[in-house]
């Protein structure tokens, strides 16, 4: 059970590290872990809005966090972020395949990542998410971190380690169909560009990519990474499976949800054949609204909750912006936006 | 599309029939609806203590609900319930297998179904949430209803119906694997019973059920539906975990959550072996919480949503019933409980 971290829990004694109020960060490492040399923290977007909104001293309030708790997990949104940095020392057990002088980014959450800073944040604005920093973090036996590219902005590949989990367990669904037709949800999105570049490669035989406005469609059909498009709001059940089986010459066989926001479970119910596949990758899921709206559509299909977690994701979403343009310039027409 | 209903809904246009604030009752059927002779209403326990709480005339608040909606569908709490019938018409359409004559029970939620009561409600004592009535109710070509057999009681049929999704999925998926390690979560319960017996007899290598209290473990020992159980509080990742690998000789390949509490997203996924599969039947299962549950622990599971429908699954549910003495036991206590 170390892999996951218990032995670093302080309290209370016998839960997972992120729940724990208390991590060690002791710099020993134990033999899986992974010490890792901390060069910039990126606060997740509520935990750094909170934190501003609180008023006072931001420094010192991250500061007073990370040294009370071990680890900055903000204790009123409960969120983290994640971190860059240089793997400083493997312990002989690891099995995150690191070696000392390796620049990456943790894949897990800071609210689970023991952390120690030792410059004060003196470099810190305080005005935006990523703080420069020294100190150092520990990775558990089962904590995931990816190297950083050296041919791909950081901006960048961060922008794509957030959402890799999409494409590779599309990969894994549309294989296991063999040609299936897949509709994309979002798909002028992130994870929906990722999602419809996976698709293609994996086999499937004819993509669609849903969208809201004109300006995304024009955005999508410009980058071709999806066989066809359609204008629907994905909160229309009869509207968003209207347009899919119209495009895809019936119902889709997997179908993905990539749209941030709620109440666009039943249109995916209903736009995906008998024996089909849909996979929530939106963090606005309802699960109750997806369970009793199949049932209630008395809808034989198989509902995946969107596993951010598949080994070598990283690298093949990696893969997929070095050989796609088109997701490439969506990525960074979205980060150029930001 | 009219399969599910759409041209039955009166306003707004467009939406479906869960969604619509009136729905058409006209008893003339389409070629695929079938029209009921409704005998008894279940009203789902949220809708009937809101309306006992709401205080006033509950028959009539009922019949006004039903009056203006075409359907008993809770404004306020959202919910519906099932109703018990008798087959009157069968449009020369229908997929559903039914003939007229036979009694059944809607598997699908009233808040989707055309209702018309014509006697006021007049034999209800407006004490209880089983409603005694006469009028007629429409199902559509994607309806669920089950015929209710000879030789179970109603009450038992209509909670075997209730949870029937549950052994369905277990069975697909453990055939899946072929001879997995199954472990389910809240074992002692109506929907883990059956799960536990589904789980077996699809061939599972070991089962276990998990229960929170000796009672539940000496109630889950006696009826032998478990080759194993073990206690452990599934909201306790750390001691669910233990328990599962203990009992199981190492993680569960097949994960089912049968708890109807929130938090037992990590517990789950913890226990569960790589290339593993977490189902999800409870209703309090937290989206969020198992898909970063799953990220933060580095855990490669499939997790699924407990689709509730499943082609076949209310006669294959009687049929453990009828084939388990353990699983008749556990119900028939259940309900005496109550």
């Amino acid at each position: 059970m170390s892999a996951v971290g218990l032995h670093r829990v302080v309290e209370p004694q016998g839960v997972l590290p992120q729940a724990a109020t208390r991590l060690d960060t002791d710099p020993a490492i134990h033999p899986d872990e992974v010490r890792i040399a901390v060069e910039r923290l990126n606060l997740d977007a509520a935990s750094f809005r909170q934190l501003t909104q609180e008023g006072g001293d931001i420094r010192s309030r991250v500061l007073e966090i990370i040294e009370t708790r071990g680890k900055m997990h903000n204790p009123v949104t409960g969120s983290g972020g994640m971190l860059i940095g240089t793997v400083e020392e493997v312990g002989p057990g690891s099995p995150l395949g690191l070696k000392p002088g390796d620049r990456v980014a943790t894949l897990v959450s800071l609210t689970l990542t023991p952390l120690r800073i030792t410059d004060g944040l003196a470099n810190w604005s305080g005005t935006s998410e990523q703080v420069p920093c020294a100190g150092h973090a520990i990775l558990f036996g089962r904590s995931i971190a990816a190297v950083l590219p050296d041919d791909l902005d950081d901006d960048l590949a961060l922008a794509v380690f957030d959402v890799c989990g999409a494409p590779a367990l599309v990969d894994r669904v549309v294989r296991s169909y063999g040609s299936p037709r897949v509709a994309v949800l979002g798909g002028a999105g992130k994870s929906g560009c990722l999602a419809l570049a996976a698709a293609r490669r994996s086999g499937a035989a004819r993509t669609l990519g849903l969208v809201p406005s004109t300006s995304e469609k024009q955005l999508l059909d410009r980058v071709e990474l999806a066989d066809v498009s359609a204008l629907a709001d994905a909160r229309d059940p009869v509207a968003t499976a209207a347009a899919v089986t119209g495009a895809l010459g019936g119902p889709a066989d997997v179908t993905v949800v990539c749209v941030d926001v709620p109440g666009c479970e039943h249109g995916a119910i209903l736009a995906t054949a008998p024996g089909g596949t849909v996979i929530f990758f939106s963090m606005a899921t309802s699960f109750p609204a997806a369970a009793l709206g199949a049932e209630g559509l008395a809808a034989d299909v198989t509902m995946l909750i969107g596993n951010g977690y598949v080994p070598g994701h990283a690298e093949a979403a990696l893969g997929l912006v070095r050989a796609e343009p088109g997701v490439r310039a969506l990525f960074q027409a979205r980060l150029a936006a930001h």
